[in-house]
């Protein structure tokens, strides 16, 4: 049976590249070696690096003012390597909209004077706080945004207008959207959920921000020891920069994210509107800061949510629970999910919902 | 053509094991998913996972005093994670056998009283200093070793005597020979050598050992954080993790650690017999100091050096560069290195041995 995989990360791979690693593992690029085993210095890994980076920059449309890192350590490690690297002053300010934004409003707090400039706790983050109406404080190193929350399902239409480099954590939806990286300060995304496999965080800082990193900042969570690098500093993840350099470049024979986001915008269009126009399933978040990308969804019962989860799950709708703070369901539905996931899954509702109004009735 | 790939690591995998990782790639244990794209919640990927840790323990004979950690970031990250995570006193002394161990000092440095308590610089790594004559200060938070170093091929055939728990980095030698873990507050190693794909670190410390961090020491980087959530505290390098699961199974089906190293040492016996019977090839190394994982050599001229890596290359015989402090050639024969690739070295040495000399002498 064909699954549809609705995980929040690591969630659903492109199929085609999926078919040229499976393709290429005992032998990349006639080597003689699996892509697994190559040295990092060698030409062939080189190769794959620098083809991800120079990809990454032609489809995010980045220039020289950027410095594009291959990481390791996923978002959370980004919670302290940003104040750890940007704290000259000291300062900055947090916007709180689920709880990856809290935890890392906890860990930067560690370091410096971290104010909360706006949260949507008092809702169950089931909303952005109007970005218009912040008042951030002065003198700030940095603005910290989480730009969509995977838990919550929620995501900025409109960016904060702030003097300070605004920092955003676009984990749950890089590539899924065209952005303007001009706009930020630094941006910064664990590979699982539109890229390629868990064990890769790509950073993207502008350069004149990264040379004064606080002393105490480890040499492997400063910015400048990767740039300087080609971030070949230490051995880096090859296995996952090479699914990704494979991602980039299905992205960019797509037509580029432009593309990739129409797609989005009709796989989200498809699945919101079912939703909305149901009286037996509902979705909490506000209208305007629904995620593209983490469609949170319940039942009329805790009840029906478990038994929808079973039943999808024999269906081939895997991972469709929702997070332990929010209940009933969340479909992920990332770059790689095919429209026809989103269809089948629609299908899977509709039956679903005839079974258990006719049941509740009865 | 087969290819022998020498590389210092990333390096040679088992071929069973890649065979069946590029088999089961693209439906992973009949759950019509990639291991690549599972959640690292799904019960596919925890049976992974906790295999892993099972089997690790049993093969390294590993009780419950210890945590064993799969974590990110290389041997370079564990530089800043050890002192982070186990000073108390902000003492601690290093051995420094080469570049990095010398790298693992001064990371050290920066967060306490650390002193260099024995070093090899003098004869440029060429030696490992007598554990027996070193005096270690008193009232230490630990020790470090490097216990195989890459570079320069030499290994500790005995560890040093200390109050303070060892800490080790054992990243080069990790499963290639039995260590007795009860010697040693912390031993560490990156992947990606004896182990599997580059991006999973192994961290097995003394449960004793972690409790008190640094308060500057990053949550991400604090042992706690990973040992409280059993490695799963946010999304782990699971591909790595899955890779490695797969070496220790076969470890454990070859006989344990103990069969690998009888081969291991058959492997080393044969390429350094092979040198010291030559008069054409040398290795710099102290014989009671020779490492069995990385063998470092040498012919008469830097010219001969450079034809032997290019012709060695188009037999099939690939990475045998040196590292650029050192030199010449160097040969690292981990565990995945089947004695069929030393005995095809050797046999291509004896020919450029003729080659080369007859040259000379023409």
């Amino acid at each position: 049976m064909k699954v549809y995989n609705f995980s929040a990360g690591p969630s659903m791979l492109s199929e085609a590249v999926k078919l040229e690693v499976q393709r290429d593992f005992l032998n990349f690029s006639n080597s003689g070696m699996s892509i697994v085993e190559m040295s990092h210095r060698s030409k062939f890994f080189e190769d794959v690096h620098n083809q991800g980076i120079t990809l990454l920059k032609e489809i995010m449309n980045i220039n020289d003012d950027y410095e594009v890192l291959f990481l390791q350590g996923g978002a959370s490690q980004q919670f302290d390597a940003v104040p750890l690297n940007l704290f000259a002053k000291g300062r900055a300010d947090y916007i709180v909209t689920g709880s990856f934004a809290a935890k890392a409003t906890t860990e930067a707090k560690k370091y410096g004077d971290v104010v909360i400039a706006a949260s949507s706790k008092d809702k169950n983050y089931t909303y952005i706080p109007n970005v218009d109406s912040i008042n951030f404080r002065e003198n700030l190193d940095y603005v910290h945004i989480t730009q969509n929350n995977t838990i919550f399902g929620t995501r900025y239409t409109s960016l904060p207008k702030t003097e300070a480099p605004l920092v955003s954590d676009v984990s749950s939806m890089i590539l899924s959207e065209e952005i303007d990286i001009s706009k930020y300060g630094l941006v910064y995304a664990g590979a699982q959920k539109n890229i390629g496999p868990a064990g890769l965080t790509v950073v993207i800082v502008k350069k004149e921000l990264m040379r004064t990193p606080m002393p105490i900042c480890p040499t492997m969570l400063r910015y400048s020891t990767h740039a300087d690098a080609n971030s070949l500093y230490n051995t880096p993840p090859c296995f996952c920069i090479y699914m990704a350099m494979l991602a980039f470049k299905e992205i960019k024979a797509l037509g580029g994210v432009k593309e990739v986001y129409k797609t989005n915008l009709h796989k989200a269009s498809l699945l919101y509107d079912y939703i909305d126009n149901s009286s037996f399933y509902s979705n909490k978040v506000f209208l305007k800061d629904r995620s593209l990308m983490n469609v949170p969804f319940i039942t009329p019962s805790a009840e029906l949510d478990s038994l929808f989860v079973s039943q999808a799950t024999q269906n081939g709708l895997v991972s469709l629970k929702g997070h332990r703070s929010v209940g009933g369901m969340r479909a992920s539905i990332y770059n790689a999910m095919p429209v026809e996931g989103v269809e089948k899954l629609i299908l899977f509702m509709k039956k679903f919902e005839m079974q258990n109004k006719t049941a509740l009735r009865s």
